[in-house]
């Protein structure tokens, strides 16, 4: 007898990641094309006019919010706090939440957690929105209103594509509040092309550099925090390095004791305010040795050991655009370090916390 | 002709952190004795009721901060965000802050970001109420109420009895606002030094076994989340190390794909809904191989390589004990390493940024 033999393709380790990265020139350009459907949920927005905006989120859907919090500070002038979900979910608290906007950001949408605290806001009288990427999610089913970041399936375990869609759609979403027809954002996909093609070389520099790294951290000031933030855990995530991000004004509070010539700082200099104030803080971490990598269309006016240019755009949308060689080099990282980012061990996709 | 020859005492490296760490428990057993002080305070911000709390901080301030969003949201049911400064100082936000409790909180009261933004909030309606070490500050003279916390002048760069009294004095003033007398505060100072007497072992015995670690991370939930914050930014400022935070529902989303057998973690597992919640945390990180060093009055519930036990309270008063053996531990670490906490390289009492 004769045995059928079944041949299973193996996976080609980072696949995934590496693929959706390279999507989100058209994810982006596509959702610049969607506009009039932020119009129209911006508008539902207006009839509930908020005094104060919340938001909830997790993992690299709270550098998201973060990133939105300064938006809604800056561009609405209103004030916006991030929710700690175990206020709700562990001690049961029940704030007034009349003329509150609750605005819950969750790739996936089915977060227990997120879902319980959006059904608490929405009972405590929010006007409660989710930004999910699709919107027949759990969570784009428990609140009113719904945005679909339509970013199409992600397959690797670490956000890639639905985080820059994400910060885009928070964009044309705060933009279109306060009556903007994203006119900055026209052009963002070819943008993001642009980017990514031109900072292959820069990217393969940073991976060898890093190959052996041990201490590494990140920083970025204003819009940009938000890229520090999800860097690091880029990185961590994927190439299991301790990457820890700071605020540049918190990194000069104290944990700049911390650097030396063993740390490896990946900063995050824009055009705008927020990157002309990283100057200052390079200053510091170089005066104390540290190897620096500056990533972002102000990188070329910094000293820095390597720099990672990124096409320059409105300091608000910066961060979409900041991140992407960001992930290159944590993919690259990853399988220089013999791992596989779509299958680390022990990383959950959805989170199932209370 | 004789020379004169003059003596300067050589520094004893941490003395003052030592010092300072020690006077804790006598710093929270006055502050208890002050009630009344806070309930003026709070009565004040009853005749302006509040719809929502912003906190403005850094550093470790920062910390006590995130620890009062929780008391308000769960004590006081208002919805409370922490404010990033640099919306306003960098980028001009002038949100409409009426309704808007505008807490500041800053030990020394004198970092310009902190006072503008509180100045800026004032003029933008919002009651502005400061937390700081004394109430003769620059910023408490920018805000309509201030409290003072009296810890009397802190010497060591690295703050110890500043934050615990900053915390308390959080607490004091939220249970005021919601008509408390401050009972279950009733005894603390002797339980910092049950605390701090009963812990000396154990903190010896985890300075010893971090001598030479690489990798450490910290989490906590809930309440102690703060906990878990604060003590890695004193292990970082102080011992150099690469320490980062993660709230046990953060850690399980992404970042635990980073601990591994080479990682130290220090949890914090104190009684109630916090603690609790970190069991689950514990099972993965120690099913990842991780060696875990438990500090909280539940320490003896978990399995951990190294438990350190903190006197039992009231939940909500816990991370002003639980940080009084990391405290230590930082110290001893710092001279174990052959540094000096008092004079860390770098680091500034002062926030000068903008």
């Amino acid at each position: 007898m004769e045995r059928i033999k079944m041949t299973i393709p193996e996976p080609i380790p980072g696949e995934h990641m590496a693929a959706e990265i390279s999507e989100q020139p058209s994810v982006l350009a596509s959702l610049v094309e969607r506009q009039s459907e932020f119009a129209e949920v911006a508008e539902a927005i207006a009839k509930r006019p908020p005094r104060f905006v919340l938001l909830a989120a997790r993992g690299s859907s709270d550098h998201a919010a973060i990133y939105a919090k300064y938006l809604i500070e800056v561009l609405l002038g209103l004030p916006a706090g991030l929710v700690s979900p175990s206020t709700a979910t562990l001690y049961g608290a029940r704030p007034d939440l009349r003329d509150v906007l609750f605005l819950t950001v969750s790739q996936s949408g089915g977060s227990p957690d997120l879902i319980e605290i959006t059904e608490t806001a929405r009972s405590q009288g929010a006007l409660t929105v989710s930004v999910c990427n699709t919107q027949t999610s759990p969570l784009a089913a428990a609140s009113e209103l719904a945005v679909g970041i339509g970013a199409g399936v992600e397959h690797a375990v670490a956000a890639t594509k639905t985080y820059s869609a994400t910060l885009l759609s928070l964009y044309l979403l705060i933009d279109a509040v306060r009556g903007g027809k994203g006119a900055d954002a026209q052009g963002l996909g070819e943008l993001a092309q642009k980017t990514l093609d031109g900072s292959v070389e820069g990217v393969q520099r940073a991976v060898d550099r890093y190959r052996f790294v041990d201490r590494i951290l990140t920083t970025g000031r204003g819009y940009s925090y938000a890229t520090a933030l999800e860097s690091a855990l880029k990185l961590a995530e994927t190439s299991y390095l301790a990457a820890r991000a700071y605020s540049g004004a918190d990194l000069l509070h104290g944990p700049v004791a911390a650097v030396n010539g063993e740390t490896a700082v990946l900063a995050v200099t824009s055009r705008g305010k927020g990157g002309e104030a990283m100057h200052e803080v390079l200053d510091v971490v170089s005066g104390r040795g540290a190897d620096i990598l500056a990533v972002g269309s102000a990188s070329a006016d910094v000293s820095a050991a390597l720099k990672i240019n990124v096409a320059p755009t409105a300091e608000e949308l910066a961060p979409i655009l900041e991140i992407l060689p960001v992930q290159r080099i944590a993919l690259g990282l990853s399988l220089a370090r013999g791992g596989d980012p779509d299958r680390p061990t022990g990383l959950l996709k959805v989170t199932k916390t209370r």
